[in-house]
């Protein structure tokens, strides 16, 4: 091992005895070549390398045989696992190395190895939908609040400027989403799942509509029934804990932000008829913003099996095919916002560090790297273009009176 | 016949001796079930109703059975030509009747007759691309001149404030399509389709770009090659006289306005590999610009006989799947400005009554009557969202350069 791993924690003494032979460097060679022109420097356990490149950004520690065979085998599920575990070490910045990473895949190298499996994004009846969301909301509101902003929202920001904080982003997400719904006092407004409730909140708040948001994360929904009784809108703002498939009462605006990741594309339908049954004739209109591709590709089996399960990002094209089209939705505004979500993911990373030593106590090491990796790596998918942030507004097909031209968006805030 | 018919011109004194039977009269409630509930009054040669509406906002004449019997058997394509030739008339605002029956077909009547027949679009191979084009566009630069703006935009308008005039609508919509694309000074754009090449003589003129502009319309390239050379812009400004499908240079920027709607479906996918190997990598982008759907219908038969043959107007979805997924490109921004367009409508539709007489003196009657029947047409369409007009921006997966917000588009003009 070559000095340049000084800083590394040794996790076995003993491994560093058994040399790599020469079926160690033959698979070294087949992980240098699937990474292709990536910056990174692949070192072995006992220092082997295969070719270094000329100026590496990062160097990558493999500690063990096992972990290199899991790395080729089914690098998607098994190099998340082997960082988390700390397998797989990484000297250099971990958002760089994921950049690195992912525009050696978009050049095409993913073909060569099964990095990206195309399989089922798991089930997503009513009962694995609540199961999915467990595992992902409900880690605890105590975690959240440790590295989110102070309204506990956990979706891509939009930052009017590059310099504008997390909490005004977060706050100009939420205007922009009222704005884009062209929001009037008195409303009536659908959110399909709606975190800790700070956008339905807001539009009562701001935009003096009533809201109905639903939720199946029971930690969520208490915590925003909560907040509402504080700030007196309980009347104004019903959160209920239920699926968005039984979702079934009137409403001028539906809108849902961060949910359709977590629909899973054969529900899709089922969704656009639950807008259709909902939404008001001719001045109906609604929003949806959510994580999507440019092609179809599922998202990376280790953050569906760790971090996120059933998620899925889709294209355009499946949005339209399965939710918006088949009841003549008419699309009014798509708006890709990747590059505000890397910033976000960036703000949250470094929140997250600065509370490591607290996440650490409330859960262990491997879990702080576990999610390390997915703010780093979902940081350097949104800046690469691996992945998207769209927000798409559509209306029912006669409705026309849309404000006449998109400028009233830029037109400082209402209220 | 009724009184209020007393401004229509008879076709054939001799067809009143005939009065309506019992059989007309059975066809003419069919008419009257399709049309549902659009407040229209149908009236028979001889005067017969079978129901009127309680406040009808226009009478439709149908002259002679043959007239009635078409209009049942292929309403698509002979109700047109029935209006074209006097067969059948109109009392009444065109528009406000045509929005009538699109309503009507809207909720659902279309299902109880063949008005909207799937069937192909005709063909798309070079020849009948050619010979489709030189059918509309060549119909003679002198005849557009009466009723275009004075730069011969033959596209819809972006109107920034309701009461822009054409002019100044067309000029800001030239402007927002380079603002959309961020155009900088010294770039290549490759614009396929270019009319009498307006837009490529702004960019060139007002963004410093070079452009290489690709037409199949004799007519339209050489006017527009006069323009370029009264305007000294002959050597920024290329006009080719060749298909979009043998475009292939290098360009920093791919446009096309109005287009898209003579490709034919099954062309999209040769378009896409067309904009993939002419787009610079990294920073290149396009916008397409094109008259679409909600959902998926093929264009009214009639027009596309007698007005546009091959044009076909695809949903979202179909540009996404057919043209920007299989190259990965990423939208960036959606825009859906039918509203816009059913405003432009209205110009055009103004002026072409104004020059009503040198149109019927360049043509004839049955010509200026199916070129009104399909401005008002086209007008109703886009107002009541029976057509959709998008503009799509997109961009290499990874372009990270472009503007931070869509604020800078609001922000006056740059120039």
């Amino acid at each position: 091992m070559g000095e340049s791993f000084a800083g590394f924690k040794p996790l076995d003494e003993s491994l560093r005895a058994r040399p790599a032979g020469a079926f160690d460097r033959w698979l070294l060679s087949l992980l240098n070549t699937a990474l292709g022109d990536a910056p990174l420097r692949l070192v072995l356990w006992d220092g082997t390398e295969h070719r270094a490149p000329a100026r590496p950004i990062a160097t990558l520690l493999v500690r063990d045989r096992k972990t290199l065979i899991g790395m080729l085998l089914d690098p998607d599920l098994n190099v998340g696992d082997a960082y988390a575990s700390g397998r797989l070490e990484v000297e250099g910045d971990l958002v760089a190395v994921n950049e690195a990473v992912f525009r050696a895949l978009s050049h095409g190298g993913y073909a060569m190895l099964p990095w990206w499996r195309l399989s089922r994004a798991g089930g997503h009846g009513l009962r694995a939908s609540r199961h999915n969301i467990h595992h992902h909301y409900d880690i605890g509101n105590d975690f959240y609040r440790l590295w989110l902003d102070r309204r506990m929202v956990y979706t891509c920001a939009y930052f009017p400027t590059p310099t504008a904080t997390l909490e005004e982003a977060q706050a100009a997400k939420m205007d922009y989403v009222c704005r884009k719904l062209d929001l009037q006092p008195g409303e009536r407004v659908v959110e399909a799942g709606c975190g800790w409730g700070s956008l339905a909140l807001h539009m009562a708040r701001h935009f003096q509509v009533t809201v109905r948001a639903f939720n199946i994360s029971r930690e969520q929904v208490r915590y925003a029934r909560q907040r509402a009784e504080e700030k007196g809108l309980q009347d104004r703002v019903e959160f209920v804990e239920d699926d968005y498939r039984n979702i079934d009462e009137p409403c001028d605006a539906f809108v849902s932000v961060g949910m359709l990741e977590h629909v899973g594309l054969r529900n899709y339908a089922t969704l656009g008829a639950v807008i259709d049954r909902c939404l008001a004739p001719s001045r109906g209109r609604g929003l949806l913003h959510f994580i999507g591709r440019n092609r179809l590709r599922p998202l990376n089996a280790w953050t569906r099996k760790r971090i996120f399960p059933g998620a899925y990002p889709p294209t355009l094209r499946q949005v339209m095919e399965e939710i918006l089209e088949p009841w003549s939705f008419s699309v009014l505004d798509v708006e890709n916002l990747r590059l505000h979500y890397a910033r976000t993911l960036r703000h949250w990373l470094h929140r997250f560090e600065g509370a490591v030593e607290e996440v650490t106590r409330m859960f262990d090491e491997p879990f702080v790297r576990a999610w390390r990796l997915y703010l780093a790596g979902s940081e350097a998918a949104f800046a690469t273009g691996w992945l998207q942030l769209f927000q798409v507004t559509f209306a029912r097909p006669d409705k026309d009176d849309h404000p006449w031209t998109r400028a009233d968006l830029y037109r400082g805030v209402r209220r």
